[in-house]
C-alpha cells in the first residue's frame, strides 16, 4: 500500500461512462496517471507489464470513444488488459492480480460486463468479434465489436480465418492491429516483416497531419456527408494493400501512443465505418516505463519489483527450472547428433530453446504463433530425415491436435513432444492449464506418452526421446523447479513401457505419473507413521504401459491408486481399460484414479491449485486411508 | 474389367522415369489416356473423381519435369492423386481404390515412396513441403519439395501459417495453387475471391506467349545467365502482391489444362527458382467428362457409374441418412426459434446444413476450411445471444479442439456442436475416423456430451441441444443411414444425463452409447437363444453420466460391459471412473469397455471395420460369454 501515485484524474474515474464527460486534456491526465498507477500495481503483484504499458492510450481512447460494455471491445490474449481491468471497476482489487481469489491476469466474462469474450491464448479476437458482429446484425445483443490484436498474434492461422470470413461477410466490424514489433519473443514470419514495411513506408507526420484533418469532421452533426468521410477515411490509408485483399478497409498506420491521433481516428471510424476495417497503431511495449522498455523482452512478464530501480524481487531458486533442465539435455544430445533439430511455435524463451538457438542456430525454428504448422512442420522434417523437437507447452499443444493425430501419429513419424507446463501451472490460471495432453495424446496408436517424476528423470526422458525412431514419442514436464536430485552425468535412454518401483510395501500400491511422485512420497512416509507401507511405483509411460508391473502392482495388493496431473481419460483410465480387460476387477481390487477434478481452477499458486485438485501429499495419505477404510483421526489442514 | 479404354501410350509408363524419356507430343498422349483410365477406374469403384480429372495435366507434367521420388510431390488433401497413382506404379490395382484391403483413397507412405506425405485432411500439405526443404538443407534427404495445394484448402489458417514461415525463411520451395473456384463446395472468403481478381486481371493469352518464351530457355544449358531467367520469371508474373508480400515469388496466374505451358514453366522453375515460389494454376473440377463438368459439385465423390451416360449406381437407402435427419431436425427446431443459427467449415453438403442454407440464409454461416474460427465464431454468436450450430465432423472437430476448451468450455457458452462422421466412417479410412471426441470433450468441465443410438435419439438430440442454454453441449452421429425406426412428431428434450432402459435382464449388463445399440440388440437376441437374457441400456450421455442408472446396473448384475465406436478415454473411462471411485470394483465385478482398438483401421465398409475393431453384434456376444465365463462351442464367422 505504499508509494502508491498521486491519481486526481484517474481518482474521478470509476467506469468509463466518466471518461465519456471529460475533455481531451483531462483524457491526457488520465492516461499518465494510468500508466502510473499499473507500474504500481504491478510492482506489489508481478505479472505482465509491458503488454500493458503498450496499450495505456489505446486503452484510454477505446473506452472515451465507444461505448462499452454496450460496444464489445476484445482484447486479443488479454494479458495486456490491467489498464483495462482499472478503468472497468476493479481499480479496488488490481492489487490482488493474479492472487489466489484475486483479479484474473487476463479478461474473464465472469468477472466483469466489461469482459464479454475472455482470452488468454493467442489470436481467437477478431472470430469472437465478429461473432458479436454477426448477432448483432442477426437481432442478438447490439453494439459494435473491436478486436484488438497485437502483430504476432497475427501470425496464427486463426487470426486469417477469420479475416478471410469478415472479408467475405462485409460486417461492420473494427480491428485495431496493436503493433508492437514484439509478441513475446522478437518477431518472426513474413507477415512480420510485411507490417514492418508498411511501418516504414509512412512516416507519423504525414498521418498526424490527416488526422489532425479529421477532427474538423468531429462531433457529430457532421459539417459534410457520408461520402467526404469516407474520402478522408480513405486518404487516412497509406499501406495495407494485404488486408485491403482480404476485404477490410486498411487506416494507418497511427502512432499508438499520441492520444489526440487514436481520438480522432476512433471517432471518425466509430461515426462513419461501415464493413470490417483494420486500423494500424503502431506502439511500443513497456512505453514510459524506463526498465520495461529496455529489457531484452520489453518487461513481458515480470516478478513483483522496486518502481524506482525496475529490480525484480525473483525468489532464489532451489534447484534449476524443469525447462532449463530441458533445454540443456537438449543441447547436449544435438551435440552428438546433428539430426536434432528445434522447433516452437513463438516461445523461444519459455521453452527454453532460447538456449537450443544460441548454440545451433540453424537448427532451431520459431514459426510464430502457429502450433499447427509446428507440427506438421516437425512431421516432414520427421519424414526428411531429421529429428525434430517439437517443443510446445501441453495447453497449446491443444491448438495442434488435428495435426498430432493426422500428420504425425497415423504416419507413425518419430516427432518428439516436449510438452512443458504439464498440469496446473499457476498464476496464468485455468487457461493455461496443462490438463488435457496425457488423454488426448494416449489413444493415438503408435505414441509414447511419457512424464517425467523428477528432473533427472527428465534428462533421461530427453535422451529417450531421442532415441526413439520408431513412431512418435512425448514427454511430460511441470512448469517450476525440479526437487533437487542429483542429475546422471551420462543419461541413457529409458526401456520404453518399463515404469520403476521406488518402495516395495504391502497392502497399498500407489501408481504415479509425474511429477506427483514426490508428494506420493511424503504420504508414503506419513502413512509409515500410521503402520501402513504402500509400496510406490513411478509408471513413467501412460504409454505403452508397463502391464507387467501394473498386474503385479494388482495382484500383489489390496489397493491400487494411480496418480497423475491430468483429466480422466488419460493414466488412470489406461490402466483402469487394463485392468477390466485383464479381468482383475472380477475379483475385486480396490482401485482409485486420483486425477485432476472437474473442475476448471482458477489462479493460485500451484500448490494451492493442487490442494483444490486434491492431489496433493495431504490428499494422498487421506485417499490411501479412506481407500483401506482406515478411520481418519487427525483433522485435515 | 469390361469397357478399358484403349491407352497404348500409357502403358508404356511404369514410373514416372519412363515419362522423363518421352516426347512432349507423347506426354500430351498420356493425359488423354490417364483422363480416360481415370474416369473407367472411378466408374467401377466409386470415390473422388472431379479433383483427379481437374490436374490430369498438372500430374502428368510434374512427373515429367520433375526427378520423383526423390524430388517430393505432396498432394494437400490427396483426394486428386488417382491419376498420380495411375503413373506411380500402383495402375494394376487402381480398380481396388478404397476397397477393403485395396489402394487408399489417398496418398499414404506406406503405399508408395512417390507419396512421401500421406494426407487427407486439407491444408497441410506447405508444412510438409517445408519440413522436407529444411531437411533437405540441413543435409537429410536431398530432393525438391513441390507441394500442389487447392484453392479451397487456402482459406484454412494452417496454409497461412505454413507460408508466413516458409516467406520468411526463404528456402527454396515450390508451391502450386491449384485453383479450381470450388474445394468441396462453392468458395466462400476473401482469400477466393482475391484469387478470382487475380485470375480476371490476367488473360491467359498473354501468358501463353511469355510461357512459350520461356522454352527458349531450355534444355539446360542455358544461352543465357541466372539473371535473364529471373527476369524471365518475373515477367511471368502479373499479380499475386499479397502472395509476394507474404515473401513468394508469385507466377501466374497459368492454365492448368495447357501442357505446353505447364511443361514450360515448371521447366524454367525447376532450373532456376531460388526461395519460396508459388505458381497459380487455374483448373476445372471434372475437366474432361461432360457429366462431372455438368455437375453441381463437380463430380467430388461419385458412386460407381456408367461412363457412358455418367449415371451413379447409388444404392436404394433402407432408411434416411443421418445427416438428413439433423439437417431436417435442425430446421424444424430454426422455423420454431429464430436465434438458432449454423456454422460450417466448408461443408454444407457433407453436414446437410445446405437444407438449412437454403431455408436460413441469412442465418447460415459457410466460414471456409477454417474449423478454428469455426468454433470461436460460434463462441461469439453464443456470448452476443445466439444459439448456435456448429457442424463439424468429428475428425475435423480435432482441429478446432483448443478453441473447444478455451472459447466455448472455459466461458461455458452455449454452443451446439453437431458431430457427424462419429466412429468409423467406411471408404475415406483412418484419417477420416470419428475416433476421439467423445474422450476428448468428456474431460471438459461443464460439457455435455450425447450419442445418438438411432435417428429417432438423434431428433431428440437435437432438440436437447437447441434447448439446452446453460454451457455447451455435443451430440455425435454417424455416417450412413438410420435404422429406420419411426420418427417423433414431436420431439421432446431428454432429461441431461438420463440413460434408458431398452431390455431388462439379469446376470449380464450391456450399456451402449452410441448407434452399437443396434448390434447390442441383435447379440441380446442371440444370447437369448443360449439362455441368458442380458439388460440393455442406452446411456445416451457421456456426460453427465447417469450415476443412478450405471450403478443400480453394477448392482444387480455380475457383469457390466459398455460399448462405444470411440477410443479408451471416452464413455467407458468415465464409467470406469466412477465405478472406481463409488468402490465398486472393490467387492468385484465383472466390467469390460468395449472400444476401437489400438490400432488405425484402413478402409473397408463400415461393417467390416467394425469387424477389424471387434464391436458388431456376433464381438458383443463373444464378449458376454467370455466375460460369464461361458465355452464357446460355434465357431465364428
Amino acid at each position: 500500500m505504499t508509494n502508491r501515485p498521486h491519481t486526481p484524474t484517474l481518482d474521478k474515474v470509476h467506469l468509463p461512462a466518466d471518461l465519456r464527460q471529460m475533455s481531451d486534456t483531462d483524457l491526457h491526465k488520465v492516461a499518465h496517471e494510468l500508466r502510473a498507477e499499473t507500474i504500481s500495481a504491478v510492482s506489489q503483484t508481478g505479472g505482465h507489464l509491458g503488454a500493458g504499458l503498450g496499450v495505456v492510450e489505446l486503452t484510454v481512447a477505446l473506452h472515451a470513444v465507444f461505448e462499452t460494455p454496450r460496444d464489445r471491445l476484445i482484447w486479443d490474449v488479454s494479458h495486456q488488459t490491467y489498464p483495462h481491468k482499472i478503468l472497468t471497476g476493479r481499480r479496488d482489487r488490481i492489487r490482488t492480480l493474479r492472487q489466489k481469489d484475486g483479479l484474473s491476469g487476463f479478461t474473464k466474462r465472469s468477472e466483469s460486463p466489461y469482459d464479454p469474450f475472455g482470452a488468454a491464448h493467442s489470436s481467437t479476437s477478431i472470430s469472437a468479434a465478429l461473432g458479436f458482429a454477426v448477432a448483432r446484425d442477426l437481432g442478438g445483443d447490439p453494439g459494435d465489436a473491436i478486436a484488438v490484436i497485437g502483430d504476432g498474434a497475427m501470425s496464427a492461422g486463426m487470426a486469417y480465418e477469420a479475416m478471410n470470413n469478415a472479408g467475405h461477410l462485409g460486417k461492420r466490424l473494427i480491428v485495431i492491429l496493436n503493433d508492437n514489433d514484439m509478441s513475446i519473443a522478437p518477431p518472426v514470419g513474413a507477415m512480420s516483416s510485411y507490417l514492418s514495411r508498411l511501418y516504414a513506408g509512412a512516416p507519423f507526420q504525414e498521418l498526424k497531419a490527416v488526422a489532425k484533418g479529421a477532427v474538423s469532421f468531429l462531433p457529430p452533426p457532421f459539417q459534410e456527408g457520408a461520402r467526404r468521410a469516407k474520402e478522408m477515411l480513405k486518404h487516412l490509408t497509406v499501406g495495407g494493400t494485404l488486408f485491403e485483399e482480404l476485404g477490410f478497409s486498411y487506416l494507418g498506420p497511427i502512432d499508438g501512443h499520441d492520444l489526440d491521433q487514436l481520438l480522432a481516428v476512433l471517432r471518425t471510424v466509430r461515426s462513419r465505418a461501415d464493413g470490417p476495417i483494420l486500423i494500424h497503431a503502431i506502439t511500443q511495449k513497456g512505453k514510459g516505463y524506463a526498465p520495461a522498455e529496455e529489457a531484452r523482452d520489453k518487461g513481458h512478464g515480470v516478478a513483483k519489483f522496486n518502481v524506482l530501480t525496475g529490480e525484480q524481487k525473483k525468489a532464489t531458486p532451489n534447484a534449476p527450472s524443469y525447462t532449463s533442465v530441458f533445454a540443456n539435455a537438449l543441447c547436449d544430445q544435438a551435440a552428438r547428433d546433428d539430426k536434432i533439430v528445434a522447433v516452437t511455435a513463438a516461445m523461444p524463451d519459455g521453452t527454453g530453446l532460447k538456449t537450443f538457438m544460441e548454440r545451433y542456430g540453424s537448427r532451431c525454428f520459431d514459426v510464430g504463433i502457429a502450433e499447427q504448422h509446428a507440427v506438421t512442420f516437425s512431421a516432414g522434417l520427421a519424414a526428411g530425415g531429421m529429428k525434430p523437437f517439437c517443443a510446445i507447452y501441453s495447453t497449446f499443444l491443444q491448438r495442434g491436435y488435428d495435426q498430432v493425430v493426422h500428420d504425425v501419429a497415423i504416419q507413425r513419424l518419430p516427432v518428439r513432444f516436449a510438452i512443458d507446463r504439464a498440469g496446473l501451472v499457476g498464476a496464468d490460471g485455468a487457461t493455461h492449464a496443462g490438463s488435457y495432453d496425457v488423454a488426448f495424446l494416449s489413444n493415438l496408436p503408435g505414441m509414447v506418452v511419457m512424464a517425467a517424476a523428477d528432473e533427472s528423470e527428465l534428462v533421461r526422458m530427453v535422451a529417450t526421446a531421442a532415441a526413439h525412431d520408431d513412431g512418435p514419442i512425448a514427454f511430460r514436464f511441470p512448469r517450476g523447479e525440479g526437487v533437487g536430485v542429483e542429475m546422471p552425468l551420462d543419461p541413457q535412454p529409458l526401456e520404453i513401457g518399463k515404469g520403476r518401483v521406488v518402495r516395495q510395501g504391502s497392502r497399498v500400491a500407489l501408481l504415479s505419473f509425474g511429477t506427483r511422485l514426490s508428494e506420493a512420497e511424503v504420504a508414503c512416509e506419513r502413512l509409515e507413521q500410521r503402520g501402513i507401507t504402500p509400496t510406490l511405483a513411478d509408471a513413467r509411460f501412460a504409454k505403452p504401459l508397463d502391464r507387467g508391473l501394473i498386474l503385479s502392482l494388482a495382484r500383489d495388493h489390496e489397493a491400487l491408486i494411480t496418480i497423475e496431473e491430468g483429466a480422466v481419460g488419460g493414466f488412470g483410465s489406461h490402466v483402469a481399460q487394463l485392468l477390466s480387460e485383464e479381468g482383475v476387477f472380477d475379483a475385486g481390487l480396490a482401485y482409485r484414479s486420483m486425477v485432476l477434478p472437474d473442475v476448471f481452477i482458477d489462479q493460485a499458486s500451484p500448490r494451492d491449485m493442487y490442494a483444490v485438485a486434491a492431489l496433493n501429499a495431504e490428499d494422498i495419505e487421506a485417499r490411501v486411508l479412506q481407500t483401506l477404510g482406515v478411520e481418519i483421526m487427525t483433522k485435515r489442514a
